[in-house]
């Protein structure tokens, strides 16, 4: 079942290791097929090296294994949170990729330094709050989608499609598993912008805002006029 | 028409792949034939590794399209607004590369510390001041052409041949296309090279003005010594 | 003798180059064979470049080489140490890897910024205390090993499978050779993401600790949920 | 005429691209035949990937062509002071490595932070002074050599066999050529290191020297324990 969904999250999975963003099992990707409800999601703990499409588990919205003879992800919970919550999202991805763990680490959101940043995110890409001790020892993985849900707010998930967790890493999204690991990547390479022009200049100044919309919406929405027609939306 | 220039100006957009500089779509160089007039870019949003010599778009210095099947890069008008300026390019480029990115997020110009720097740009590569609110709303690309003109002032471009735009990132320039690569990697290594000493040694000092012209015209004009006796300007 | 033992340690050794954490002869790997008592290490000062299973040496735990026609390691003294210490150690690595180098001179833990550190090392990566001239000038490779016991107190080893000796480099060990470079592998990672961290934010805090316990026992011990349900200790 | 050497002073300049110390034309390396008095030597501005054995170019301790179709490097009056001062010297190497550039840049000596270091380098690898305008506007190259030699001093060459020329950039040697290029590399990375630990932590102390000596001492001299009974100098 769902053959080409589960070779596009394999792909995308692949894609991870091909960036540079995962070594050995950290990180994980999830595709979705809205009509039937069912997500394809990496299996917990498995190497990339070993990994095929075939490997893929598919699990309902509700986190019940439907098919694979692996475990789901261990962060299936978080994956799942977001696409209930945003039926926009066709792809999650999961990574510990290191400049993206800084920010994380040091609780501080990547600001809106230049044009790299605003063709792809509108604004800060945001760092969660700590989750508490008590969200933590609880349901912790289906409560890292809650405090995702709580930063994006009432916003358009699309505008910003990733987000750092507090003391841990980034999550990406996008309409398809592929278009969500293109946005980890976006995240990972502004974030190393972002640490280096801070350390380089701790006081640097977010870019205008004027110039941060005409770089978003160069790329976004009905006035785009980069790219050969096609919505450069991932 | 232009095979030969479109097969060089293919060949330096896949440099910049090459060299680390742009991952994705984020870079694009073209080339001018001065005879016709007309120029040969990259065209927009198209990824590097599906991209043909056939797939360059030509245009004319006004910014029609005279031959190609995909609009040109939409960064064009500050291609042309350069060529336009300054009869001796014959290559332009811009890219996203990190540390030249650095520079113009943090607002700086890379200072000159070095022999690195010293031989192959004549004194710190500038960064243009912000774009106003209306320069941004208004023909913003050409108004970017405008703005690294205004920084260049009246000094020849061939001796600083590249610059930061504020915000935004670096666009580099040569007599060839392949000349503008080039310029654009010994770019972002200076910039990686002045980016560590200014973290290292925040007050670290500029090169005396004397080991800098030293060593620039061991490479550059009349009395240049370096190399097999070719002029090493790029 | 030890043929399947010489092979993985070899294979382990090698891995060190593939993971980019030595260059040139900067790291040695070991692994035990508890029957028997007899550890099997690199040579001293052979290029992995010439390499081969056939070359590595076997000793007891006293020192005395028992196999082989190259010298041991000049670290194997420090390696039967914590042999000798922890019988529950089956691999010993050491390197000059950049980051764990770096905290070790300047003589500080990596702290447990985040779950990503959390998932290997249940709290910080000590530091030692610094030798004395007269621990360095009398038996030194045995005193590191004495001073890395000393350091690790009564704590159980496997629960921060690595350390730090101050001015000079990472050990970390493992279940295993090839579980003991998983272990430096994963402490270089985390010691780069808690220095960009610190450059970052100098007084960026630890974790939670009830977010590093979740992470620690997700992957470890008797409650763990992390993978395929084999242990995920290295 | 040399071919042997010939064929080593290439593969030691092949052996910098490798290592990924320069990009384009930016090192060279030599080699000496002490019985001839010759020295072979990358020529000026050739790129690697076109070099080739027949393309070094053979000069005397006076800087005469003695045969090659190419102009030698233009750095080879530094090349030649170095090794008429030091009659040990069987290799010369420039490059514009980036940390080494870095402490050029900054004005400063790599300190000898830890055993990394001092398995190599015996002490601090010292910073030059500035040349003055007067030797900058003369014989500038050879000034170069004098202003190394001046900060060597009256210690032995190979204890400390490489030099940041300030705000400019390396230079090291060796008993070979490719000895030479080790030692630029260790160099290098020892840079590296420095530059990290300096930046976490700006007051970091030099290791003590009895640690410094152990692991310069326990590859080096008499005493030698390291390797397999060949002298480690390089």
């Amino acid at each position: 079942m769902l053959e080409q969904l589960k070779k596009d999250v394999y792909e995308a999975n692949m894609e991870l290791v091909e960036k540079g963003l995962v070594i050995y099992t950290w990180g994980n990707v999830s595709g979705i097929d809205r009509a039937s409800g069912l997500v394809v999601i990496k299996p917990s703990g498995v190497d990339y090296d070993v990994l095929s499409p075939e490997d893929m588990t598919v699990v309902d919205l509700e986190g019940n294994i439907v098919e694979g003879r692996y475990k789901p992800s261990s962060d299936t919970a978080t994956h799942l949170a977001l696409y209930k919550a945003y039926p926009e999202l066709g792809g999650v991805v999961h990574t510990h990729a290191v400049y993206s763990v800084v920010f994380a680490q040091a609780g501080l959101p990547v600001p809106a330094l230049g044009t790299t940043h605003a063709d792809y995110f509108h604004g800060d890409i945001p760092c969660t709050r700590a989750l508490t001790a008590d969200e933590i020892n609880g349901e912790y993985e289906a409560n890292t989608g809650s405090v995702i849900i709580e930063t994006i707010g009432g916003r358009d998930p699309m505008e910003v499609p990733g987000i750092l967790v507090r003391n841990h890493g980034p999550f990406a999204w996008g309409k398809t598993a592929s278009g969500a690991v293109y946005n980890a990547v976006v995240l990972e390479k502004v974030a190393e912008m972002a640490y280096r022009t801070l350390t380089l200049k701790p006081d640097a100044l977010h870019a205008p805002l004027y110039l941060l919309d005409r770089h978003y919406y160069r790329k976004h929405g009905a006035n785009a006029y980069y790219g050969q027609g096609a919505n450069e939306d991932h």
